[in-house]
Parts: C-alpha cells; sequence; structure tokens
C-alpha cells in the first residue's frame, strides 16, 4: 500500500513554486516546464520516489495530502490559506461522525478539507447558488475520493438551511448575516459557527446580529503566517507577505 | 442522543473567562465561584441548556470539544495554542487511518487532538520520558474517550523510534534536531514531519538537521493570532495579545 | 557640559522596570524601593555614571532624553507609544522652524517630543479642552525646557483652529472627523495632517470626512512593534506583547 | 514664503505609485509618462497647486518632506523604510544640536533624515567605505540642502571612530558587531547606540559584544507596518504587506 500504482495521483514536486498534480498513467509521458517523465519509472516504485526528466530535472513523486489537493483547485474561488482552514477545523471541533454545513461550496477546496476530517460516519452538506462553480467543486471532491462524505446543494442559503441538528456550519461568503437566524435553527445545542470574511463592515454586521440571537462565546480573530528563512547567517521573516486573507468569527448556540 | 446524560462531562460556560469542565452526577450539586448549581436542572435537557446557581449566574452546558478539553489539561506543560494546533494538524495531513509519532506527550494536549483526527481507524504513538507526565495523559486521554486510538509510549524518542512507516511525525520538545535522523526511518515516503520550538536556535539546529537527511518541502513558519474586540464604535484589535508560542517547522521525507 | 550638574534632572536607571526621573540637589537624599542614594555622588560625574544605594543596588545616571520624559509624564493619558510617536514626527514631516498644530494637548507627552523636533525656530500650537489636563502639561514641557516653542490653547478645536498657513496637524482625540474641514483651513499648501485613534469606526468617518475634502497621498497603516528576546538559546520574539495601540491616518493638503 | 519658486524642488503627485521630483525650470517641459507639463503653470502658484498635462493627467505641487527625499534617492541600497527611520530618530534622542555618527551613508537616505533632525546646531558624521554610494550621497543631500549638517568621511568604521562624545550612533552594515568596541569610545555617557539588521545572526553577534561592554538598556525590536483599506464595504488590512525588513537593537552607554 505504500507503493505508487498506476491510476493514483501522484503530487510531483519539483520545488515549492513548481508542482503538479497528475494521475499516474503507465506507459505515458508527462511533460513538465523542465521536459518530460515516464510514469513507468514511478509506478510501482516508493512514494518519495524520485524520477528525471529527458533535461535532468529531479521530479519527486508525493502522496497528495488534503492540503495539496487544496493548493491545486481552482484558483479563481480560493481565499481560504491552510493557517485559516487548520484554524477553521479545529475550531469547529469536527471529527469522523460529525455533521456540518458549508456555504458557499466555491471550488470545493474547504468542502473537501471537511470531508476528510469527518469521514467515515460524518457528512458535509454544502451549499453553493452558481451550478458552475459546483460542477468544478464535484469534479475535485470526486478526485479527492471523498464524494461519498459530501452532498453537494445548488441554492442560497440565505434562504435557510433544510438539515437540522448539525454539529457545525461554516461560512464564507458575501452576506453572512443574513444567514445567522437559519444557523441557529440548523444547529445542535452548543453547536459551532464560524464566519470567514475579508472585510471588518462584514465582520461588524454579522457580530451585530449574532448578538440578536441565541449564541455565546463569540469571537473575531485574525491568523496572520509569517515564513522564515532559516539559512546559515541569513536567518529572518521572509520580505514579503500576505498580510490578510480575512477574519474568523466564531460562534456557539445555546438553546435557552 | 442530543440531550445532557447521567455521566457526561459538560462545559460550564459562564463567560469567556470562567467555565468549568465536570462530569453530570444525578443527584449532585455542583459549587462555582458564583454559588452552586443542580446537576438534575441539566440532565435529560437539551446541550446548550442553562442552569442558574442559587446566587443567580447562569451558566450554559456545552458539550466538551476536543479544543475545550485541550484548554482544560494540565497547563504547567501547556504551551501550543488552537491556531498551532490546528495548523499542525492540517499540515500533517492525517485523518481517519492515519498512524502518526509525537513527542512529547506533556499532558496529552496536542495528542488528544491528533487522536480526534485520527480516529477510528488510525493510532497515534506518543513518547515521554516523564513517568509523572504520562500518567496525567493517560488520565486526560482516558477521559475524552480516545484511549483505544493512543499507544503511550515512556521513553526518551532521541534514542529512536520503533514504529515505522508512519504518516506522520510531530514533535514539541528541546532538542528536535536528535530525533531527526530517527524520523526519516520511521517515515513512509511523503510522510511529514513537524516541529513545534519556541525559541530561533532550536529552529536554526533543526533545520540544519533536515538538509542533511532526505527531505524536501522545508519550511519554517511562526503563526500570529489577533483577537478582534467588535462592539459599535469600539472594533479594534485587543490591546494586549500573545506574541509569540513557537516556530513551526514542516518537511517531507523522500525516498531516492 | 556633559558633566551632572546640581538642579538638572536626571534618569536613574536600575533596570527597565524601574528607572526614577529626579532633580539632582546638592546635599540631599533620594529614596528608591531598593534603599536611598546621595546626589553628591553623581554631581560634577560624567553622565553614565553609577551611584550605590545603602543597599547596595547599583543605579545608572542618564540624561534624559524625550522619549524618557514621555515615558514618565503622567500616563492617565497616556496612549500613545514611541513606535506611534516616532512614525508621526517623521511622516509630519516638520523640523526645525515647522509650525504644528496639535489637539488634544493631554498630558503634553506628544507635545513635548513635537517641541523637540521644531526647535529653535518652530512653534506648536496644542489644543486641550481639559484645563487641569493642561495644567499638567505646562509642568512637564516646563521641566523639559521646551515651554519657549509651544503655545498651550484652552479650547475645542472641533470649533475651529485660529492658525494658518501652518505646516502640519497631529490630532489624537476622540472626534477627528470634526476637526477635518478645519484643518484643511490651517494647513499651508501641501501640508500634513495626520490622525491617532485605537477604532477602526474613527478611522472610517474621519476617512470619509478627508474624501471631501481637497486632500491627496491618504493612507492609513498600524504599527506593530515585536520585542525580541535575543539570548545564548532563548532567541525568539517575547510571549507577551501589544497587539495594538492606534490607527494613523495620514493626508497632505492641495489646493487646486 | 508659501509659493513655489523657480529652481525649487518639487514633488509632482498623480498617485501613490507615480511620482516625480523635478527642479521647477521656468519656460520649460516636464515629460511624465502621462504626457508633458509647463513648469510655468506652477511656478508663483501656492503649493499644493495641480497642473494638467497636454493628456489631461492632474499632477499636483507638494514641497518634499525629507521622507519623500528618502523615497527618491539610489534605491539600490535603501532598506529603511519610515517606519524604521521614524523610531531610529525618536530612539536616538537626538534634536537641534546632536553630534551623530552613522554608517553606512549608503545613498544618504538616512543621512539625510538624521540632518534634518539635527540642523541648524547639530552635526552628522557618516562613514562610507564605497567611494561611488558617497558621491550619489553627496549628491542627495546636497539636493536637500543640508550639506552643512553633514561630514562625509571615507573610510571603514570597522578601523575606529574617529570623534568623541557623540550623542547618539546609528549603524546599517553588515557586521556591526565589529565597531561595538569603538561606538563605545566615540559615544558620551548616556548616549544612544542603534544597530538596525535583517538577519537574526547579525543581531545575535550585536547584542553578545554589546554586553562585553559598558551598555545598559539593551533591547532589540522589530516593527511591522500594515496598510489598511479603507473604503465603504471594504475596509480591510492590505493584502500584500512587507513582512519584515530589519530588526533594531538599541543600548546606552554608561561609564562606571
Amino acid at each position: 500500500m505504500d507503493k505508487i500504482l498506476d491510476g493514483q495521483d501522484i503530487l510531483l514536486w519539483l520545488n515549492k513554486e513548481h508542482t503538479y498534480m497528475v494521475k499516474a498513467e503507465a506507459g505515458k509521458q508527462f511533460h513538465t516546464h523542465k521536459g518530460f517523465l515516464l510514469f513507468d519509472e514511478l509506478i510501482d516504485k516508493p512514494w518519495g520516489s524520485s524520477v528525471s526528466t529527458n533535461l535532468g530535472a529531479i521530479f519527486y513523486a508525493l502522496p497528495p495530502l488534503i492540503r495539496d489537493r487544496v493548493l491545486k483547485t481552482d484558483r479563481r474561488t480560493q481565499v481560504l490559506y491552510p493557517k485559516d482552514i487548520g484554524y477553521i477545523l479545529y475550531q469547529l471541533g469536527i471529527s469522523n461522525g460529525s455533521k456540518v454545513v458549508e456555504a458557499g461550496t466555491g471550488s470545493g477546496a474547504l468542502t473537501m478539507s471537511l470531508a476528510n476530517a469527518i469521514k467515515p460516519d460524518g457528512k458535509v452538506f454544502t451549499y453553493e447558488i452558481d451550478a458552475r462553480s459546483q460542477k468544478i467543486a464535484a469534479t475535485n471532491i470526486e478526485r479527492a475520493g471523498l464524494s461519498q462524505y459530501v452532498e453537494l446543494k445548488l441554492g442560497d442559503i440565505c434562504l435557510g438551511i433544510s438539515e437540522k441538528n448539525v454539529d457545525a456550519v461554516i461560512l464564507d461568503l458575501a452576506t453572512p448575516w443574513l444567514v445567522v437566524p437559519h444557523i441557529w435553527q440548523a444547529l445542535a445545542g452548543g453547536g459551532v459557527f464560524i464566519s470567514f470574511s475579508p472585510t471588518i463592515e462584514q465582520v461588524m454586521k454579522t457580530v451585530y446580529e449574532i448578538e440578536k440571537h441565541q449564541f455565546i462565546d463569540v469571537e473575531t480573530v485574525e491568523l496572520i503566517l509569517r515564513r522564515i528563512t532559516v539559512a546559515e547567517n541569513r536567518t529572518r521573516p521572509e520580505t514579503l507577505m500576505t498580510g490578510h486573507s480575512g477574519y474568523l468569527t466564531t460562534a456557539r448556540k445555546v438553546t435557552s
């Protein structure tokens, strides 16, 4: 089981900036910007093996983690970074068996991360208003082998949530405050709601709406990630960094 | 299943600063700093219900999440914050079925988080040199209902790792660089190693040691969490914050 | 001139947490929390000399810098940190000869810093509505030897600024947006306006008001200062830090 | 005096990204990337006036502040940001009359800021080993009208500082630890030394050397500046930011 099999997804890694997510196909070539390589030189080799292109570039074959798949999903709708996703998953408190509602699905990046966290016995119900986005998400989720843990729902979550008694709700959309009343209805007692918003106006409106309903432990944070260059006599935080992705507002439902 | 049962752990929540983790016991009182309450007023009520103490303080009964349990573990050995734990779990790429090695166990805070992520089919092998810490950890893990997913190992991981072909290794100890060669031996190809260290000297030594072995995708980051006060005309980042917990260094094993 | 003279202010420094700002008085004792010292042991000695208390604590005698005086002013009204003051002085573009308007005066901490920057030929016009604060400020500014560069004005700057053609205006008050029209009137063409505000609502209102007047180069920033512990094998950012003091909004007046 | 005169430097401002520093020349055109403008339309007008190019772009004429000049100096050697310069000037405690030693001169960006702070009665002694850099610096300082406050010194400050009894020393060079003993000799008692270094290894070596000499109040910080977008429903920290410029280590000389 620790060998690369024909038909499996591989993350081909040249360096941090240059990776490819591809399906191994016996007998086929794969063309990179540094020449082509042969899948046959990887198939049946252990994960972590390297292969050389005809131009001498060395690629390593890694088993794709969820974070690799998230990085490779359609980026047009991608705003969540690993720092945010890790925090969301942990704060939501979900694990095997959890029922989670998500909106919007977007490219399915967060959906895959949620599904991976609640498998094998949980379920992700994910709402999306744009049918084209949903189709892209379906493909990404299918390829990650997570379709059985996900129910894709086409529709506007601002109009209501049909699930009840769910453990957690996560929103990444433009008007989270419109969904707050529905979230209270959908959550089980003690359940967790998180909203991700880039702007402070969205945060304010959402928090003010949360305060009108029975939620406690309301908290807004932002996470800043600094990469550190570690090298002899050159150790220092990197010069350029992502200054802001978004704010994360957490709340927990109470019932009386 | 969404009701509070006799014998279950409850997180009693007054406000962010005042919470209690207690086992519900029919017929008993629970004494808080704001008067006592009766468990009978919570048992068989839905999660999220409130109860009033004899002095009129309102406590809410929440189902304990892993993050609640982590906050309530013995704090003498606790240095990891939710921001760090969430990032670690996500970066490690673990989920149901994963095999993970951890050291040191400490109070079991991270161990519980790892076990919660890899259940029901995975396993956490956690090393600790201090028998007393291990005993505290065993109690915490048992109480969280996660013992079956954890193998507690008494011993010094700097001397070697007996597991092979594991998916991930996470270190939170003073001399991570001494463990790096053993980690390469223990990891499956493509497996992930993360080290958490408060000081930059630990990071430097660890990265320099990693570079002597077959690892790729080496990266050191730190995560900074800002709490935001959101309130009409008072919205702003909080005045006092945790400036630093530690650096997180990630690497992935390759085999040739 | 590099000797400590009778009657001069001295910063007595035991360590970062324990300093005293005192006037040297020949023949007198000074009582600290670590015993008393004799000014005679410092007078006529070079700056930087040490003196021992009767209990053996070593204090160093430093010439007070403006930043030392700012730290020692009445702290009830103090919100500006050195990081903010340094940035303000530099962004305002003031130097010898500049005319600056400030409000509110508060304890005079920023006033002293401004006066120190524009001496000997400039002037600071500083508005304060609270007579008691103004009196404290007057004492602080007098003691720092900067009175001749400061005109203290008792009154509400929201009602108007009587100075014209000033080089810079700096506001640290609760309703900066109310002052924006007056600032445009008071500034010379190309002059700089900075507003310091702790909350984002103040910033928004101020920026929206600025945009209604002829200002360019409008920019809001916040400065975060991290202290680094540098010590063998313990080098790291400090655990606890000030997460937020305030936002700084800069703009420059144009005339057509 | 508040009118634009023939022969004066003007900062022509189109927007934050597009500015020009030029000398007004009566009867001449100035060509921008958005068409050309006529200096005659600005000369004798008030500062802050606008002028239109033949293509309709509106430029504002601002009196150049020191920070504008710093931004416009040769950028090849420029690493200090306004946040760092403001902090340095304030921490050094310099003002009219101060004597300051600087190394290296580089393009003269910091030199100009120092000279502007200590004028009219102070002096900046600035060391540079590269004659070509020094020549560029001389031109920049001359143009800013600050030459009389600056003594340019060609030579290696690591070999010694010829000035004595100076108020402050500021280093921005690769091996600050080699200069520390000379700095102690050059400073007056209680004088301030600041070193700017991008890497943590430079900081460590410098702090360890400082600790071998009679310095107190040793402190290392870094300053992080976040720009905030303030706009209706789009208010948020900017996405991309400068993550690190350098560390600032401060110390004060004592004598016994």
